[in-house]
Order: C-alpha cells, then structure tokens, then sequence
C-alpha cells in the first residue's frame, strides 16, 4: 500500500498493511529548512503564497517521508476572511473587533470560497503535483473555536466571554456557530476541490466545555460541516484538545476519524466510540523531548492498543517548536518499521 | 443532620437528608467583604495572620451557610517550607531557585510542619471555635503539582520542563516526589490535629499528564498521601483539573472522595469509579455568569446525575473573581432547598 491508500484505508477503519503516520505541526519550526525560509517573512506571506506554503508542505516529507502532508495554512483565514481583522500579538493572535451581539454577526461578511482563499488552492494544487502517493490533508478551525477566537479576541484560558454570550444571550452564539459552519464547510470543499484527500477539523478549544455545553453549541456545528464534506466522499477528521470527557458525543459528529490529546487512553477511546469510528493520535508531544529508545517504546504501546486499525498515528498535539529533529525521526520510523 | 455529618456521610457514601454543599476558592475576590479585608494588605498577609485567615475562611459561610469551610492558605506553603521562595509576579507565583537536578532535590529543607505552619494551625484553632457545626476542610497541593510549580518556576501550559525531567532523568523526579510526599502528609496531619474534619489535596496540574505518566507519577505521590491520613481517620478529597482521562487511576488512590472538573458527567464518573467513592463537583465556573434560573437548572441536574447520594455538590474549578455573588447563593441555596 501507499501513504495514501494507507490514510484513506484507516480513516475508514478498512485493513492496512501497517497504520499510516503523521504529525499535527509537522510543516513548522522544529524543522532548520522551515525556520531558513521563515527567517525574512511573516507567517502570512507564507500562508498567502502558494510556492512558499507548498514548500513548508513538503519540507517534513522529503525530510521523514510520513504517509500524509497537512497544507500549511492557519486557522484564522475563516474570520479574516468574515472581516475581522487578525494580528499576530506577543501572547498569540488578537482578533478585532470582537462579536458581541447580534449585529456584530449580522454584519460579519459571507465568504467566497475559491476568491477569498484563491492562494489555498493554488497551494494545495501544487502540493498535490509534487506529492505522489501520499495523502494530502486540508484542514480548517471548527466552528466552536473559530467563534471562541472572535468573541474573547486571544487564547483564553476560561472562555469566560463566550460561555457567558452562550448562557446569556444563545440565540448570539447560535447565530455565530451557524454562519461559521457555512463558511468553514466552504473552506473544506474548496480544499477537497483542489487536492485535499482527506480534511481535518481543529476544535481545539472544544475541550474546554461542560459535555451539555459541547453537545449544545460545538456539535451541532461539527455536524452540519461533516454533512456537507461527506457529500464530497471525503473522510473528515475531528480533533479536540482534552477530549476524554466528550468521545461518546464527538462519535455522533458524523466525522470518521477522532483526533484525540494524550490524556486519554486509545484502548478506552476505542471502547467508548465503538469500531467504526476511527482514532488518531495521541503521544504527549513532549515525549519527544526524552531518549529516544522511550519514543520508540511509546509509539509500539500506542500502536498495541488499537491493533494498529482504524489508528492514524499522530501526536496528541502539534510538534512544539524546540522538539528534536531526530526525535520527530523516531517517531515516524518506529511506525513506518512497525509493520501492522 | 448538621452540615459536618452531612460532609463527612457523603465523604464515606453513606446516607444525607441532602448533598453538602461548598464551593473551590468560596473565600476570595468575588465577595465584597474579602476585597474590603484585602485592600490594604497582601495576599501572604492574610495568610499568615490567623486571625485574618479565620476571618476570610468564615465569611463564605456567614453569608451562605455552606457546609463546609476551606481554610483559607496557599498551596505553595510547601515549596516556601522547603527553601524555593515564592513570589507573585504579574502572571502568578514565581519560585525560585528551580529544581533541575538531584543536588537541588538534595539541598531541599525538611518541613517542621508545626514550627513552619503554625499561624496555619491557629487559624485552624479559631475557626473550629467559630465554626459551628460544619465540616473544616484543610488542604495542601499534591507533589505533582508543587513539583510541577519547583520545576517549571511559574504557571505552565505546556509543562514541558517537568515532563522533559521524568522523562529523562526519573530518579531525580521520583525523589523530588518522595519529598513532597512526605511534606504533604506532615501537613495534612497537621492540619486534622489542629482541627480539620476533612482534607482536600489539589492536584490541579496533574490532569495535563497522559494515563501512563500520571500512574508512573503523580498517583504513587498521591497513594503514600492518602496512606498517612487514612492513619487519623479522616476523610481525602482528590482534585484534579482535566479528569476525564484520569478517573480509574485515581479511584485507586486510597482517596474517599474524586473532585473533578465540569469537562467530565458526573454519571460517567460514578459509573467508571463504582459506587465506593464519592464525587465531588462539578458545575462549570462560568455557569454562575449566567442567568440565575439557569443556575438552579444546572444544581437540579447535577444532584439528578448522582441521585445525591456520595455526592459534595461543588463547582469543577474555583470561583473566579468576578462571579456575581448572587450567583453563589443562588447555588448554595439551590443545594439547600433541594431536599435529597
């Protein structure tokens, strides 16, 4: 089998003859061929030019040859893209102006898919020349978060703001969520039709709610994007950082593949959610900051827990920036000289 | 019942005439009356004098009637005892100097619990005279977590530095461990003698771990705890913020009582922890932000998840500063109005 046999093959929990692997943040600043091209630009003009962000793309599968590349791109395109501005702070993004109320999500802008984000799928069609036989994965911000960033304006520890726009004022939040389903199930249509073989949903900030609250505002807009890239034949996939407490409801999303942090046992996640659907993950990134010979161990125990089926073998997390080169090495090796 | 029978019943899953009730971090910023005894003085000020610590301790309770009272102290007590300083910089404690090797595990002070703690035992003293019949909840940080804050040297999102550290060099981590262990229980044991009925170890941190490295660390850390205590007779409450992955490990602590955050359903939890152990929790801290109605639903259904039984109705995190105080009471009075 091939990388992209092998991808598509564990997305929908079909034999493989070993699992596929790859890492969230592989395209990024762990890498010194990364950081060389990053030294005179701005994160933005390497999203924004399709050359540039092709080159991160393959940077990681030229280097370990990993059985899928993530286009490299970000999160945030779908609010600029709806008129709120983003600028890259000291503490991370700030996001302005920020959703208050109602009119502040009437007046957000309706996205154009293929305009608005031409430079994407130029990039991804370039990618998808030079990628051969391993899977292309597009990827977009769930709903949940994207609405998370524009309503607290930065990474929020408590989320003080969007809970309470929720509890106070649902018919807000609800109005937001749904506008966001549109644009980011256009997004990943638009990444389908350019090459992506598979695309990937971030609701990184979903993990911080209550299951009531998840299955009341994040899931039903998971759902209506799933609904729309299923129609495509495309497997979707879910990742939500501190997942343990929400598997059973994440499983009803209508994506194929749940993407989950390392605090949560594979073995229980694949109790919890049942054969069908599939697993991705889920090492604790920093054990790349350990000895190798660990690395090696940790990834045969990930793999022993699910047999190797319907497991997409991924961090937990994205690759942090100071992670050893020779460690990410480890990890990909170990699976790709596993076997099933 | 009294509110201390009703605490110390549902500590030990026997029967209650309705769940107890208190709430993480009920003395502090939220409450006008705190702010007015804080204006002029620091937070280690409070700490120290017993007679102020007693009065921030009991003015939850004169106001509310919770249950139960939390002495009101600091978690970083311990690193201070052991020789780490402690200060509050802008974005939390800074401690310093860090542990990053055994000569620093080595130069750490034993604790006297009684001479380094004693305002903390008066304190205690006082508000057993003022208390009533309610529960006295004592408390310490659990080793993970202070070693995590004498490691990292500040609030960490990542916990790269304490990770990197038991990965790489366990012997140095398990001493430091060992350490607060026995720091910890000298503590805890102070703390009944001087008047606690219950103690709570917060284990804020140790929910960032996976399952394997939270039963390699913080749980054995945690069971020579609970050994200790269990000598007095006193009931251990076990918190942990990000639970979900965690429960069976911690079931095993030899802890009575799993506090868990609000990211995980209180039926879920009872059912993969059995009927042995008591909950406490877990309403989200960010509820209370919202409409009062929607309070009362949310206690209705908590105490419905558990059938009120093992069960200490709390919040999944501590207050935050800005919670409305008719918030809290609407909370508190729902519990107390409820019946069981």
């Amino acid at each position: 089998m091939n990388g992209r046999q092998r991808m598509l093959a564990s997305c929908r929990c079909e034999d493989v003859d070993r699992p596929p692997v790859w890492l969230m943040r592989q395209a990024g600043r762990y890498l010194p061929e990364y950081r060389e091209i990053k030294k005179d630009r701005d994160f933005w003009t390497l999203v924004r030019t399709p050359e540039l962000a092709a080159e991160v793309t393959l940077q990681p599968i030229r280097r370990f040859g990993m059985d899928a590349a993530i286009i490299f791109c970000d999160i945030l395109i779908v609010p600029d893209a709806m008129g709120v501005g983003v600028r890259y702070g000291e503490g991370g993004p700030v996001l302005e102006p920020l959703v208050t109320g109602m009119q502040d999500v009437e007046r957000l802008r309706v996205v154009d898919a293929l305009g608005d984000w031409s430079y994407l799928a130029r990039a991804l069609g370039l990618v998808r020349a030079q990628l051969d036989d391993r899977a292309l994965v597009g990827f977009a911000g769930a709903p949940f978060t994207l609405a998370s960033y524009m309503v607290e304006g930065k990474v929020s520890a408590e989320l003080v703001k969007i809970k309470s726009l929720g509890y106070n004022q649902p018919e807000v939040l609800e109005a937001l969520l749904e506008r966001l389903s549109t644009a980011v199930a256009d997004l990943l249509c638009m990444q389908v039709e350019a090459g992506a073989d598979v695309v990937q949903l971030f609701d990184t900030w979903a993990g911080r709610l209550a299951p009531g609250d998840y299955e009341r505002w994040a899931l039903p807009a998971v759902q209506a994007v799933a609904e729309r890239v299923h129609a495509l034949g495309v497997p979707l996939i879910l990742y939500v950082n501190g997942a343990a407490g929400l598997l059973e409801p994440m499983a009803r999303s209508g994506c194929d593949v749940l993407s989950v942090d390392a605090r949560v046992r594979l073995s229980e996640a694949r109790q919890r959610v049942g054969g069908r659907v599939a697993l991705q993950g889920n090492l604790d990134p920093i054990r790349l900051f350990g000895p190798l010979d660990g690395v090696r161990e940790s990834v045969r125990a990930l793999v022993a827990e699910t047999g190797g089926r319907g497991h997409v073998v991924n961090l937990g997390h994205g690759v942090l920036p100071p992670t050893p080169v020779e460690a990410v090495e480890a990890f990909v090796r170990s699976v790709q000289e596993g076997g099933a």
